[in-house]
């Protein structure tokens, strides 16, 4: 056996626990293998599940959300386990926990940050078959990812099906029934360390591993798709175990969960089983295809929406935040590529105007490209190396949006302003004019209901931003308030803006102390 | 006492009761004053609460939603009238059923329609505090309305205080308690009497009426805002058990009701209350300042929505649909008037533009008028003679759409199309490009998921629409489909159609046979 005695906060310690004892991987109401009760002295505790890993061994994984002596005991069906004890120091001594320092990503409000309070702004992209790469793809996926700036990748388990998909799976997650079914209850070690090593490299890059868990791709290739939801929750119950204790995991239930014809009550009592199972609360979503779903549901922490039209204009993107009252990303705005399907053929600069106008509906989106590969696949579904021209200009955004800091830019006045002003109201604004604008801007300023008011003297800077150059042009002028209205403020004295005019613009308003 | 023996479909149906026993106005769970069991020889059975008059009597109004022989028997505290039984014969011979020969208007799908299931396209407008002008100014708004072409209004029962609001109410919903609240066991006769004949007039206008049961507006002025919750539903059992026989009832539980501090669940006990209570499952919804009510609760019939800047685009609008599954209804898309803020400023071409681009978006919206009156009040207030120029182009908005016909129009490719071309899929199309056009149209029709599928060869007209001069200009030329593509379709063959420059156009496409 070994067992972990010291360790450092939100680093992944591993319990390893052979047994003799038959192979458990549990159905819903069934006992787990293992669980282990942790208890700090603060009165904090955790209970953890482990897996069978399939070597006669079962395996806790436990990453400490606090410094301090945190003493545990084993509870499992195999007597040789059952009533285990121990004590585990974290220690900030024992070494860095890198780019896990910060804790878990969480949906805080209409944003998100890491435990610690950390902002997180989500620039994810997306690969849906990258599991079943090889090894040397998917590393140099994720390099390439990491290099672009991309700090999430959505993917799935399961393996997809059908159009661009070149590469058969070497490996299959779980093991065959005699009858040529999937045995929900024989996980295959191999491929789950496939899994593990792949989201490993994932936080070492840097990069929140967004899994999408259940599959609506399989296109009755595999029959992954047809699993009963009692096999699903076998499933689930083993990937949760296996990664919640990486702090950088998301869980997405689906991609077009409704491909698959499920009804509600069964996503969502997967998604409340994965809400249990999960100590850390990582992020959980579900995205959707044609048929939005209920995003309200309480196991759901953030829109996870596709819809083709939404990131064209921020007030549509808006109002998912609205009528969902919870942090939207939008997570399939179409990609950057040149197949025939329209979904497949945005230029980059289409895809980047689409980023901008999501950030300044006060929302987040994901990234995907879909150039055809020499084999005939796509980066969005098998990874590879990044073609495309949107990569640098949302690096550019995100570090603008770093730039301005805080939690997260809000809408000032999103049920009125067509002018859709995001910001932290009184102290930074970003305003995304796109390419259509009219060569010039008179400064004006939404008031809002939130945050610090906008008063008479104030003075602001306001930067031009050629959202697609890539460049950053301070005014030369200072704007200062001389009239407040009830709804708008003016700086009147100052001359109008010269726009670039073929540029796509986006203005960043700064308040001057 | 008095029942109807002989009555016609959807004709109110008055039985007036007198006893000698006490008031009874019942609280949630007691037992009203009387119900009506009535069953027909087809199985069709129904259960009306009556309600206490006042003036020693109990009345049961019932419309009957089939013809032939209805039998009734009665349960009530009152021993006289416990046990009471007869029956109504319902025969067409007895009279016309006149503006209501169709029956209650219910939301079907994503649009409205009658019992009969003849469509219905609300074209409404908007005067809160209707019911507290004097019985001229009550019977001169509505005549006004009706003549020009409104088919729905929007008033509330409590009376509303605040600005523009000039004449105080004469008479009040209830009696005073001795320390001065109000007795909601108590209803003012004469007060709900001049509710009866407001609906009456609407009713007998062919305008449906949409009561606002509840008061966000009252300022706490009178204090009806502070009723209980046991309050509210006696005062919504008396409403109900009053109103609901008439066919041309609709119910708001509130107007911006987040401007009052209740938790959601308090609404949604109110809204099933109103849902079990009324056996003709009128429209039901609730109305929202700021804050979006979740309108997928199942109590709810149709999202009535207020969100300034989403009637300003047809994608907005439509998403609406998307993310709630039911029929929409903009109920404050900001109002044609001239006085200083900014939801009351509206030019009526501003206002005529939101009802094309909502229609666009395979919604509906409601009118309202703010032009400041002689006495300073405002038409959505206290209602009058329209002044605006608004309300001759949604009439002729309307008219276009009864040409069109069908049960309303869908967006034909919500998901993706940034054109919002709604229509009848391969039958008719309707498509607002605004005043903001390049001048010409090439023709094209987006193919979508659903309905008749786009072939080669199938031959369309189509018609110029000024929306604002209210001219349709007929194309002399036919469009006949050359290019079919997955997602769009083409007339290549055909020439551009020449739009007058500055005017805001729709295009009407129809099938040719």
């Amino acid at each position: 056996m070994t067992f972990p005695t010291r360790t450092t906060r939100w680093h992944v310690a591993e319990f390893r626990l052979p047994t003799s004892g038959p192979r458990i991987v549990p159905a819903p109401s069934a006992r787990p293998p293992i669980l282990l009760r942790f208890s700090h002295p603060s009165g904090l505790a955790m209970a953890v599940e482990g897996f069978d890993d399939g070597d006669g061994g079962c395996v806790v994984r436990w990453a400490a959300p606090e410094e301090g002596r945190w003493e545990w005991n084993a509870e499992s069906p195999h007597p040789e386990l059952d009533g285990l004890t121990g004590v585990v120091d974290v220690d900030p001594a024992v070494g860095a926990a890198g780019s896990h320092a910060h804790g878990p990503v969480r949906a805080v409000g209409f944003h998100f940050a890491h435990a610690d309070g950390t902002p997180f702004r989500p620039f994810g992209s997306t690969a849906y078959n990258l599991l079943h790469q090889s090894d040397d793809a998917i590393r140099e996926t994720i390099d390439d990812l990491a290099a672009a700036g991309f700090n999430k990748l959505r993917f799935m388990v399961f393996p997809q099906a059908g159009d661009y998909v070149v590469r058969t799976p070497e490996v299959m997650p779980l093991e065959r029934t005699a009858d040529g079914g999937w045995d929900a209850s024989r996980p295959v070690p191999e491929f789950f360390r496939r899994l593990d090593r792949t989201v490993e490299l994932l936080g070492a890059a840097g990069i929140q591993a967004e899994v999408l868990l259940l599959d609506a791709y399989d296109n009755d290739a595999y029959g992954l798709n047809r699993l009963t939801e009692d096999e699903d929750a076998r499933y689930l119950r083993h990937v949760v175990a296996r990664l919640a204790a990486h702090p950088h995991v998301w869980w997405s239930l689906c991609n077009e969960y409704d491909l698959l014809d499920r009804p509600d009550e069964r996503w969502d009592r997967a998604g409340e089983l994965v809400r249990a199972l999960d100590p850390y609360d990582h992020p959980r979503s579900i995205h959707n295809w044609r048929r939005l779903y209920d995003n309200r549901r309480p196991w759901i922490t953030h829109s996870s929406i596709q819809q083709g039209q939404a990131a064209d204009d921020a007030g549509r993107v808006g109002l998912f935040r609205d009528v969902y009252g919870k942090a939207v990303i939008l997570d399939e705005i179409c990609y950057e590529g040149d197949i025939a399907l329209r979904w497949g053929r945005l230029t980059g600069r289409q895809l980047v105007h689409r980023f901008w106008t999501t950030i300044c509906g006060g929302a987040y989106a994901s990234h995907g490209e879909s150039f055809e590969r020499e084999d005939g696949s796509l980066h969005m579904v098998a990874g590879g190396r990044l073609q495309g021209e949107s990569p640098r200009r949302l690096a550019f955004l995100r570090s603008i949006l770093d730039e301005i800091g805080g939690a997260g830019l809000e809408p000032v006045d999103s049920w009125w302003d067509d002018e859709f002003v995001v910001g932290i109201p009184g102290r930074a604004y970003l305003r995304y004019l796109g390419d259509t604008h009219p060569g010039g801007w008179t400064f004006r300023l939404p008031q809002g209901l939130l945050g610090e008011r906008l008063e008479p003297g104030q003075r602001y800077a306001v930067d031009v931003i050629d959202t697609w150059e890539m460049t950053v042009a301070p005014v030369d002028a200072v704007f200062e308030l001389d009239e407040v209205g009830r709804n708008e403020s003016y700086a009147r004295a100052a001359e109008p803006v010269a726009l670039p005019p073929t540029a796509p613009v986006a203005l960043r308003i700064r308040r001057l102390p």
